[in-house]
């Protein structure tokens, strides 16, 4: 399928099984159902590389997948392209066996991996990290407590940030098998919104894995690579969520009546929806600028290499920043076009609102972008541009 | 009781009887037995003029009142206060022997009132009012649908914004015992905050009351006299919001270590925390101001009169708005603060965020308040100050 | 006079005076004429205390005999209240003697005092204050550099925060005649808007005055006293500036045709003006509130003591933060009003624009005013409101 | 050159040439020797296509000079590209002799053009055009008056926008060399930012021109066309704006010393420039998405087709609104950073505040771009995305 293709299918699929917002409201039981249609559509991981058996699209493409995915519902979206931070790590520091194996096995059966970061007590400061990995022989044993997890009940394996035991600077990413015995899920957290995803508290106690499924360099620049993928299209959900916000809009406003004539007519109501179109507009842009620096990097010759030296990329930190800012900003507009409606569990707005808000929370607040931003990209003269 | 004594029993009654934000978000049923107890406190209708036998404590004194109560469950506040709308009106344009008897029973049994305006097509557009009344000897026969109607199942008397049958352009008060034969409340909505009160769609079908219960003036003049009183309350309620946003950010970051040092200590976080001190400022003083013009007019020679020829005072509409978007600023900077677990219902953050937004939605959004605004103190010179 | 004749005289005043702007924004040679024609008028120096032959006017009064200068010319306006800061210092921690000749002068000749605080160094930080005050004999020697120090050139008498040469943590407030040897005004600074008042950097080389020109009290929150009233009416400046760009959108709008009707009939620009006049009643009522607490404190048994106690006060530090803030949003609207010509110097809201910025950056900015809000009002809980 | 040469060629030229803000601050005489020497660094008029015997650089790599020139004075950008907008329309709507004629002479001579289409009454509603021109024989005669024309008296030829004489719903792009009699220049705006160009209102009496002067299709649409390079441009005149913001926010806060260590370790500080590397990085993104899809448009097969057919592009109108809201941002931000020294015309802040405000202005403000935004891209459901 060509990109544009797959984003059409991905809007078809959003129209036929993503409308029920009520559902995805709910917390519904995961695996949902819903999952293994998108697999059958042809749309689960979309972004696995060929060399594994993937359909290979590239984030430049995916940009669209998701925006459309998250028109339909934002946390399914979340749970079907998560994996991707996780898969980016294994892709670029994984060795041939342990990366061929899981990443075809991704491809295959359209699974998901889940990447264990966050702790209580540290927060997103990766710096601060609890959780040990402690080499044994061949093996290297884990221990800790993961406290927001997203997908890991229903992962296949488990990425996870460690700080070895041996040297309290150096971090290992290690992979686990879901079924390695230790892993306990301690429960599932009851989340405002992107609730058609799930997410965890995760504790792992004496984790044992062979030495290979360490991966190579600092855990924590091989988090960061990772991560300009996942927030990129973290960022591109708020691009689909405020193209909803639009459309609900404009589906309201033609049947509502204000001072005589159809809302769509009202001056006021159209300045609103002009300047949510320009956030759409510039929000999408962004992401596929992100994208496309990603996938430049990606395409190079030495990726895993590069994305050391880079960690967090400067289009990635900017398209979390704007999409969570401009999509709160649509949130704020939004939620005030559709009367008392809008404020019950009859209209999607409530739940739109609470998903906007989501994009400047998760894989680190706003004030750690501005902080990765100025500290990266500001303060050395040479990387300013 | 003084005002400052008033408003330190209101904080203690919120720290006993509110504190349970689960309880509260859950859409308890009503009449709440928190009611009650407020009841036993001295705090229900305080402000039923004394001649009704009321503790009449000004509108200036009831702002800190609000705002405690508040600070512990918006909901639960406003259904607290929302009766001020309905008795307001009753007072200043009802029948001597309907006020009387309809206020000091108000002021006795801590009961509510409803004010039923809004409807589906007409929504806050007064002058599309389909709801009528009708003369019919000796009585008024109401017939209609109102669409947000709070506190009406559990009121003991309706008023209710209806258009004259008999002119299209004239509009009726009419105020309707809640036990009147025809009055069927459809259903309860499912509001997506301020769940501790509880609001209803209605139907009301040949309601027939005395024509003694139509207040005198134009219906709609009549309503805003009785909102600006609501709106200075609902205003309000955004201050003891943010405030308890304040609090709760103070509470979390005590414990919260970022970078070595309590969260307390980090300059971001102050920064943040000091513009939402002059926000909580700000709104709080602009309630005052606008609660302190009410009382002068209500103390005049003719407040009847004067509310009749004012409308909708520039104070009060002023206070919805700031409130509204402070309190929406302050939502937006509080509910970034608490990182993953601000994301969950173990946090109140979300339930605050929610019911931030409601002050810009309920009685008139922005556009109204802009509007009227704009028509009534900016275009006409002498109006300006 | 009373408040409301007062604060006539000022429109009066300002329509009559100070209505050319391009006189006012041409940096104007000092003192102006229109100087004599304020004191002609009765509202020179219209807060100096009755106790001194002065018009002892509130501060609450004067926010609105300071919104209409402002409306005039808001540089103008800042040389003409200004002396209440370094008054205010002098009248509540001067000797009998001191104060009574120096604020009696004020209140009988209309002229000014300046306040000497900035340095180049340090800002407005003045626990960094480079300027020395060393104690010989009967006598104090001040010397240093200031940088911003508004009206010092047409002064009668300055008041200069110093460091004491003998404690490098205690600071010493002293009050030096004009005439004093050893004053230089190196430069008048070339400001981009207010340019109707004059700020200079100024050089102080052994200026010697009588140890009882030292107030008492620690010199930082002794002028943290007299902030409080400076604070406020730079506020207070933005709702004048604010209420004029009002004016001015409003009259142009009147002959301005947009889609075949006055400019005055589009909803779009009715929405943008019913948000600024949100905006100007709360500025004012913010500014009426701070003020009122400061009348309140000056008029209690022991202002002297309260003001070193309350430092700067929580009404001033958000009412300086909030014009600064709503003022500028007020510019931002209002500078998008004129078209084409706004851009042009033919049209004033150039020169507004450009002064609804000051507020946020002039005695303290918004950084600074934050901090204090947080180390102050909101870390005590019992500050808390 | 390559892409990369060409704006390292213009960061040269800028830091040679204009980097002395009181030089373009100060309404230069036009033209400056700045734009000689631009010609001579081969930076003039880049986007000729190399049919005529220009550089034919695309507009995705114009974006980054446009940006690097406008660093150093954007009033001087704004007069060496604004050419773009006239030869747009020449070179798509022109006979192929005039066309060939002027954009070679243009290419070769480095010269300006100038587009009058705004007038004093019609703003920027072109459809109000009140400039007629009239069709005698084989030529046509235009007459009217244009209200802010910018390099009008520099410029080798105008194009200008009339209403035709013979049928009012017609509109005529009319080419009209500068020599031609009846062309007088009334005056050059004194303009309140943007300095280092120069605009002028221009009164055109019996211009007459030969018939092959008119540009194909219909005025309006013709300009519109145009309009899409040009707005970009304006747009990208922001990102140089806002890095210039940084760089001299970074320059000061290394040198300034705020408690006790130089500002540029200042967490709050940190936190303003990330947000505004943000912007920066947006901004930036948008422009060259929006130049893209010229690119793309105009390599096409029939790019005079198309553009008439597609007007305002969406990535264009988008590219101006969020360059002109963001870059307002950043002048918020920016112009807080500098304390008092940022209130005087020795920083170049005040400057860059002034400009910043202007890309919101030109061209059609936010309004008219909200309202393009809606009518054309949100309300016909095909349009969205």
């Amino acid at each position: 399928m060509t990109t544009g293709d797959l984003a059409a299918a991905a809007r078809e699929f959003a129209a036929a099984e993503l409308t029920d917002h009520r559902y995805f409201d709910g917390l519904p039981d995961v695996p949902m159902p819903q999952s293994k249609a998108l697999a059958q559509a042809g749309l689960a991981n979309w972004w696995v590389p060929t060399e594994y058996g993937g359909a290979g699209v590239s984030l430049v493409s995916g940009v669209d997948i998701v925006s459309e995915l998250s028109y339909g519902d934002a946390g399914f979206a979340f749970t079907s392209y998560l994996s991707i931070l996780g898969a980016t790590m294994l892709h670029l520091y994984g060795t041939d066996e342990l990366r061929t194996r899981l990443l075809t096995e991704l491809a295959r059966g359209g699974g998901v991996c889940a990447t264990l970061a966050s702790e209580e007590a540290a927060g997103s400061e990766l710096g601060r990290t609890g959780t040990t990995s402690t080499r044994r022989g061949g093996a290297v044993i884990v221990n800790g407590d993961k406290y927001f997890a997203t997908n890991t009940d229903l992962a296949e394996f488990l990425v996870v940030v460690t700080r070895a035991a041996e040297d309290d600077l150096d971090y290992r990413t290690v992979v686990i098998p879901r079924d390695t015995p230790g892993i306990r899920v301690v429960r599932r957290w009851d989340v405002i919104g992107m609730r058609g995803s799930a997410t965890y508290e995760v504790r792992l106690r004496n984790c044992r894995v062979p030495a290979e499924n360490v991966l190579r360099g600092n855990g924590i620049r091989v988090l960061e690579a990772g991560l300009n993928a996942s927030r990129i299209l973290i960022a591109t959900t708020s691009v689909g969520l405020a193209r909803r916000v639009r459309d609900e809009a404009m589906a309201y406003a033609e049947h509502k009546v204000v001072k005589g004539a159809p809302l769509t007519e009202n001056a006021v109501f159209a300045a609103k929806l002009g300047q949510i179109e320009m956030h759409v507009e510039v929000m999408r842009n962004q992401c596929l600028a992100a994208a496309a620096e990603f996938d430049r990097m990606m395409a190079g010759p030495d990726p895993a290499g590069e994305f050391l030296r880079a960690g967090s990329t400067r289009s990635a930190l900017a398209a979390k920043m704007i999409c969570g800012q401009s999509g709160w900003a649509v949130a704020g507009i939004g939620s005030e076009l559709f009367g008392g409606l809008g404020y019950t569990h009859e209209h999607v707005i409530g739940k739109l609102t609470r998903e906007l808000r989501w994009t400047s929370l998760v894989e680190g607040g706003d004030d750690v972008m501005r902080d990765l931003l100025y500290t990266r990209y500001v303060v050395p003269p040479a990387k300013r541009r």
